[in-house]
């Protein structure tokens, strides 16, 4: 069944309220028309099935039932990832999306290339594929993307996580599955951050205070990922530890 | 170090003769001269530093010592992928080899929109694309790609693995996991064939078809992923389960 997005807001008792860019998917490029019965989203992890009233100006639906919506992953990871040129952060937040994260911080490192301004453009434009990533994937939970921040931000943040973990391809020692075995034997591990650097990787600066804050620095093996690799590989085998790639 | 490949033949004693690629890249675009020391790999597994002798006419290396590769996986993984749109292809064998992936097939599915025609064109770019990401991630062996074929001809070819699993999103009890470390309790796996469909799917005859050859058909979980993100997030998934994300 076809899937659109209604943020909780536009929401009101038994009907919900579609905004201009979900309108015009439905109108003009599915071609649903009043009676169509599809599904919406909130984002926020409830879906219903909807019953839609095709209007002039606007579009909305009456609500017929709340549908189960799809399992998310019990363990919630943030990705923080090292900027790189532009489509390649699209690529990590759609790809991370489809594989379960609940969060994306976008990373200003000393070697990023490309830089975010303070203007909002380009965090607006990585929500949108997140968006559209959640509707394709049949998550009914859309991944945050966070305002892009320094490492020097982001390690005053690390006790909203119970583990933090810094992809470092400098890392000679850790590697990613006996650090997260080892740690589960110590603790639960439910609210999981993972950083990754941009192209070039981390400078030692930046490893050593995320390090000092409390990061355990892990390595991926021997072959060089590029940085939209690294972090998709990460989660990958992350949610493949913790059970989350099963029905 | 800056590392160019040159396929076994090309060596010849002590010396290596690049071809006009590599010649092409070392003297226009890295602006190498006569005397450089560079490394070169051979995609087989073995790679030397060379000083390079930059002619007009040729490139050459006069090799001064054999170098150790950086470390290959001892799981031989084949990625049988489902043909996707044109760049998506690329996207899927540039990851796999980043990963660590031995071999790649494409596969012409029943619900493939792009078939590979008879000519070798295609094959040869997605060559292309795989020893450049060797290149990039350091390895030194340059991931095969195969010609395309059908579900009915790699059903054929079962026997050359000793496991074969099948992505499948109809699959509905069993799991990559649990069935990776159920197989792994019972014998060596050294041989791994990984199906992954088209978008879309494979169809259910096809499906039928790998599992009554012995494929085992597995869910990578409840979010819908997309064919290029399929193959790696399984890939990543293996690797980590045989400990091959490790130095």
């Amino acid at each position: 069944m076809l899937r659109f997005f209604a943020a909780p807001e536009q929401f009101r008792e038994d009907r919900v309220y579609l905004d201009n860019d979900e309108a015009h998917h439905i109108k003009k490029v599915m071609r649903l028309g009043t009676g169509a019965v599809v599904r919406i989203f909130d984002g926020q992890g409830r879906e219903y099935e909807v019953e839609l009233i095709v209007e002039r100006g606007a579009v909305w639906g009456r609500i017929i039932a709340q549908v189960p919506a799809v399992r998310e992953p019990e363990l919630k990871v943030t990705l923080a990832q090292g900027l790189a040129k532009g489509e390649k952060n699209e690529l990590v937040i759609q790809k991370a999306t489809e594989v379960g994260v609940q969060a994306i911080i976008p990373l200003i490192c000393e070697r990023s290339v490309m830089k975010l301004s303070p203007g909002r453009n380009k965090e607006e434009r990585l929500r949108r594929v997140a968006r559209e990533a959640a509707k394709q994937c049949q998550r009914s939970v859309v991944p945050t993307v966070e305002a892009a921040c320094r490492i020097k931000d982001i390690v005053t943040r690390f006790s909203l996580y119970d583990t933090v973990l810094l992809l470092w391809e400098e890392e000679q020692a850790c590697n990613l599955k006996q650090t997260l075995q080892e740690l589960r034997q110590k603790r639960a591990i439910k609210q999981l951050l993972v950083l990754v650097g941009p192209e070039g990787g981390f400078t030692a600066a930046e490893a050593q205070e995320a390090i000092e804050h409390g990061a355990y620095s892990v390595s991926l093996g021997p072959r060089i990922l590029r940085t939209e690799t690294a972090g998709l590989v990460a989660l990958s085998a992350i949610f493949y530890e913790f059970d989350e790639l099963s029905l």
